[in-house]
């Protein structure tokens, strides 16, 4: 019989070949296959995308453990233990400019403590936002968090807010979605935050699949790949200056080629850029914020914000 | 008459309109300027250009004051006191990949408590790098660094190659230069330091001047221009990652668009990037690495480092 790690690992390793498949049938491309080991223990899976739709993506999976470094305990308020921490990553960037970056990441972290724990989430950062398909990506992500509690989706939604936020900027990633950490509730068994982790996994192909359809045939103009380029830069800024799991990666002999697989395969920076006259740039910027209720989207409720 | 902190701030503003004077004319370009002003206290005159030889590139000079925010207080292990922090922060981008990336800063420090130092360097990250170019830059620094102390160049020489360190990619972000931080020998009086950072400041233009004439006429193949963006990509990599003063900056409230004017004007990203036949790219990548005697480098002192 298996483990329950063991369960939580296959079924990890299921969720990157299923999300592989649908993503190939997708593109039409093939994901390129690298298998790693750390040296103190464990190893993953680092598939990449270059495909027509898919300009650049990684789909990674990893399952690594050992004698806990001091810095990774201290950081987390643990003891010195043996742990094993694995999960699956994904950052696609779309050739369209019309199409929006999605990330998702789901993980499982234990130590022979007896400390474990579930994380993860799925954000948006769309070059243009439009308020429609950011409704509807927040409603599905409410119906996945709704079937587990009540409080899941009010609760990760901000926290997703304040965590995808580029300080400097003073804007949002994108649209944000949901984020939780340390997610081992008293109510509940290890199989049933699993089950959350596991909805929160299986919806990510019909979420992407959704804003591909909606996007994929709109004309690009020259305007449009220029500010996807800006953007994609905004994209570089956080996850090298704010993300925390991937400053954390970097400070800690990750797999830096893994790791940065979530940059996009090209970016750009003008000094003060202004897009002038692209309307829907203007909007974009006017949205990238926290704190607005796209559930109940509509212009009224983002001027009383 | 000027107080001593009034000249070093008149020096800082005329070594970035000299700088800047010097830059136009090898272009034909003119730096746009924006003047900004701290709500806090002082401000800055931060100068772009977009031109033919440099395809981005800023001249900074900024003097701000005011009341020290503990955050930045504790860092720098001082009480709260009044501060007056000025200097001058130069990235070149040229658009030839043949010509290296520059970079200077040098800067003044005081506070109301009789603290005071000076810091400041000058780095190159060559795309490619040509050894000769790479001691002929070297032998500048150290010309200068002489001229001042024995000492200075050994020493600021090892500190630019430990602080320009890219270490999630172990290499360094190029050949180093010199880097010096809180420099007020006791030695010597303020006059004697800003002697030293004055030489540093004028080196810039005849040292930016030789690695520009040697490089410019160079033939640019498609192979040097993707080249160039990767090598670009692991100039932000370094910036926003691991720069202490880009960071500090970020995270406090600093002039985001005077700060990031340090970022390329486009960068690249391909997973486990494999330059294949470029062999000069092969010989660059051998070469980002610390403690090569420049000075005296031949293929015989690279081998036994």
């Amino acid at each position: 019989m298996e483990s329950k790690k063991e369960i939580v690992i296959d079924w990890f390793k299921g969720l990157q070949d299923s999300i592989c498949e649908s993503l190939e049938e997708m593109d039409g491309a093939k994901f390129h296959e690298d298998l790693w080991e750390r040296e103190e223990g464990g190893g993953g899976r680092t598939r990449i995308i270059r495909g027509s739709l898919i300009e650049k993506g990684g789909v990674n999976f990893s399952a690594v453990h050992g004698t806990m470094p001091a810095k990774i305990a201290s950081h987390l308020g643990l003891e010195e233990n043996q742990f094993l921490a694995t999960g699956v990553s994904i950052v696609l960037h779309a050739n369209s400019p019309h199409i929006p970056i999605i990330h998702m990441n789901v993980r499982y972290f234990e130590t022979d403590q007896g400390d474990w724990w579930f994380g993860g989430g799925i954000d948006v950062t769309p070059h243009y936002v439009i308020e429609e398909q950011a409704t509807m990506f927040h409603q599905h992500l409410k119906s996945v968090c709704d079937k587990h509690h009540p409080e899941y989706y009010h609760k990760y939604k901000e926290w997703a807010d304040n965590y995808f936020y580029i300080k400097h900027r003073n804007e949002t990633r994108g649209i944000g979605g949901i984020f939780f950490d340390r997610l081992n509730q008293d109510v509940n068994t290890l199989e049933n935050n699993h089950a959350f982790v596991k909805d929160v996994g299986s919806a990510f192909v019909p979420i992407y699949k959704k804003l591909v359809a909606a996007n994929k045939d709109k004309e690009v103009t020259k305007e449009d790949q220029s500010w996807q380029s800006i953007r994609r830069g905004r994209y570089v800024e956080f996850n090298l200056v704010w993300d925390r799991g991937t400053k954390f990666g970097l400070d800690t002999n990750g797999r830096t080629e893994s790791i940065l697989m979530s940059l996009p395969p090209v970016a750009e920076w003008h000094y003060a850029y202004d897009p002038k006259e692209n309307h829907k740039a203007l909007k974009t910027q006017s949205l990238l914020r926290k704190g607005i209720d796209w559930i109940n989207f509509n212009e009224k409720s983002l001027s009383e914000n």
